[in-house]
């Protein structure tokens, strides 16, 4: 498709994102972070829409955000920027909340926010966090050395990020229980990345959701991916509100997930380790790399069949994060 | 002064935005980047109207805001991030241009893009880069060991972007070759950082101006600044605008200029320095650090007498960088 302006779906974080960064930044889509040697260096912008929802606001999430893609690429978080832009007008104490949560889950995941900016625009423009963070290289987890019949894992219950935050910003009134899985993940993830177990590729599935950073996975490479809807670790929540909204729960944002691709010996003993942890309890192994269709993701359904999961197009959800 | 709301001063880079930083932010003013250990860490969020003007694009002064923050601290720009917040609606061309600007600077400046992010937000909320940065710390500048009799340089003319945005902004049409400074200054500033010549202090005297500047630097210190009128280095067309504007050129921003502070016997070559590139052709020694007046920055007036040059607290232009 040909585009003369920026669409909503430009930020979708799905196929029209990556044609961007290809075509108008040249840069290849990758990782979450850039591998720098011996540091980690990632960035976000964060435009989610209401501020404060069930399960956070947007100064956890900027904060957790950040760590988990300095995560992926196996490093430990060490340091993060947050620039603000604000609206005039913006409630003083809204500020103070947001500040005050960075803060909080900044000394959670024992990291430092060692710099900052600020900058106000006019009534009615809104109000944005950017936060950058660096961390130490651990060991590099860079998809470069994946396999065919690798496992894929993904850390728990998907989709709850998305929906919560449209249930509540649309007023749907659905699902009362659901709320944003917003969390960051050193405590999960740190001890497998200090461990010797053979990881070749993590992501946090953020907008798009498992879908879309399945597709990521496979994108251009030699190898496709399968999974199976029966390993799939969805809530009664999730499928609920999925079911009435026509939305798939594959599509939908998470905030503290993570997809592990892993070596098949090492996979049950990753599962364990997970398991070990409340963030981590109901993770699963939910397929596997497969030589037989590159490039695209299939989903094995219940009743047997299999269908393409592909990469979404069209914005389901804006402003999710 | 309290507030219970975000103002347009809150960002003007000026006294609220420090107290923001204090109250709010629960952080200490400080320098420009993070020292952490051997690497400098810099953000800046850019939200510049109009995008393009005479001098530059809001792409080209992204990239040339972090990297100068970065010099700063003594520190060789290496790696930044981009990120976008881009409204509904943006023309894809213009895009097209601003990123090129920012690959066209970073490649001059010899740092690299490393990784990025994209947001869409509804049509009327504006177009937003971030760019943060990574430097290598050649030797930490770090403003603590500043002494009495310092000498203060300035590397050039003085408030010529901040007056060029308010002219084209505001369509005044005044002072027509008036161009912002708009430049990065690693060719200028980094033989100073890796000369052993004794510097004490560096800062980019962007929002503000250099009033702003050194008001940063004698900042709850047990020291001040005086600096001479006649010292100063400003253009005809700075002055004849100012005039006209009511604006001292003082409170202007710069965006291709560093305030360095240095050992007095010293001083004169780091000027010889500065003299030897074109982006310093104008540099000069305006003042000096004293413990007379601590905390206060005080202007020397060509007819013989002498005037606070306060603080900032008031927003004269908004949106400059």
């Amino acid at each position: 498709m040909k585009f003369d302006k920026i669409t909503m779906d430009h930020g979708s974080g799905g196929k029209l994102t990556l044609e961007l960064i290809e075509n108008v930044f040249r840069a290849t889509p990758g990782l979450d972070s850039a591998i720098l040697g011996d540091i980690a260096f990632t960035t976000d912008s964060h435009s989610i829409k209401p501020l404060f929802f069930k399960g956070g606001d947007i100064g956890k999430l900027s904060v957790c955000g950040t760590i988990n893609d300095l995560l992926c690429v196996g490093a430990k978080p060490m340091y993060l920027s947050s620039a603000f832009i604000m609206e005039e007008g913006f409630e003083l104490d809204e500020l103070e909340k947001i500040a005050q949560s960075m803060r909080d889950e900044a000394k959670n995941a024992n990291v430092k926010i060692v710099c900052g900016d600020t900058k106000v625009v006019e009534a009615g423009k809104g109000f944005y966090i950017n936060t950058s963070g660096i961390g130490k290289i651990i060991r590099p987890i860079d998809g470069s050395n994946i396999c065919e019949n690798d496992q894929i894992i993904v850390t728990g219950n998907i989709g709850e990020h998305g929906f919560s935050i449209l249930n509540e910003r649309e007023n749907l009134n659905l699902a009362s229980n659901l709320q944003s899985d917003c969390a960051q993940l050193t405590s999960l993830i740190l001890p497998i990345i200090e461990s010797d177990l053979d990881v070749h590729w993590m992501r946090d599935p953020t907008r798009g959701g498992i879908a879309m950073c399945l597709n990521e996975l496979c994108y251009k490479r030699d190898f496709g991916v399968e999974i199976f809807e029966e390993l799939v670790p969805i809530s009664e929540e999730v499928s609920s509100i999925s079911e009435m909204l026509g939305i798939e729960p594959y599509y939908s944002a998470n905030e503290g997930k993570m997809v592990i691709v892993a070596n098949p010996v090492d996979a049950p003993k990753i599962l364990d380790i997970l398991h070990s942890n409340p963030l981590g309890k109901n993770a699963n192994i939910i397929g596997n790399i497969t030589k037989d269709h590159p490039q695209k993701v299939l989903l094995n359904l219940n009743y047997g069949t299999k269908r393409l999961l592909s990469m979404p197009l069209v914005e389901k959800m804006p402003r999710i994060c």
